[in-house]
């Protein structure tokens, strides 16, 4: 069902000094920011020569990713997104297997304008899972 | 200086419940366990179609990882590893940085039997960096 690592997504309290660090210090090709207000981020993307790292740091009021910095102020790896071929057949397998899915269990359109699901942390070794259909 | 993303760690504490979970939910390939005893550590890989994550658990007295479980029982992300070309001239760029090199700041040679170091959370917005020789 796994096909590629999409991405590790990190938040970070500054994306501005993050993306200095990866860009200077790491040597790595880094994106400029993108705001993505209707998902709570800006975003940076680290290219890497087989997958991405996405920096992420909070947009607006209520972002989603702002109660993991008020408890990881220095920042830190928020979730890991795989892709799937399926995400309906994803899903069905998933609950099948009694794996929860957070939200409504509706695939939304994600920050790449495909659908995307998120699975509960505490279903997968601690580990938010976000599931992408490319 | 970044190559690939060579692996992303999750550290679990129970390795076989976390196997199962990628290899029969998530329907992903899954190695069997290797004990890595001068690593403090058991390992298992997920081999994805572009990069691997490795689930750890904790083997024998001080493992590296002891610490990281108690704070996060459930397990969770515990590094991210990237490729570089050359170690030495990657530390050299680092500290000259500023960036802390944990240890002794000399390369040891990791799990994969090359020579890796890791860097400081705290300079790398809270994530552990490996990095490794390729």
């Amino acid at each position: 069902m796994l096909g590629k690592l999409n991405h590790v997504a990190i938040a970070v309290p500054d994306l501005e000094k993050a993306s200095a660090l990866y860009r200077d210090t790491l040597g790595a090709k880094v994106s400029a920011p993108q705001a993505l207000p209707e998902h709570g981020v800006t975003v940076v993307f680290i290219e890497l020569d087989n997958t991405k790292v996405e920096l992420l740091e909070p947009l607006g009021e209520g972002s989603p990713i702002a109660g993991f910095l008020s408890k990881n102020p220095d920042g830190g790896m928020h979730h890991i997104c795989y892709e799937v071929a399926d995400i309906m057949a994803a899903r069905d397998r998933l609950k099948a297997d009694g794996a929860r899915i957070l939200g409504d269990g509706k695939p939304k359109i994600g920050a790449h304008g495909k659908p995307v699901l998120f699975l509960h942390p505490k279903d997968f070794a601690g580990t938010l899972v976000e599931l992408e259909q490319v």
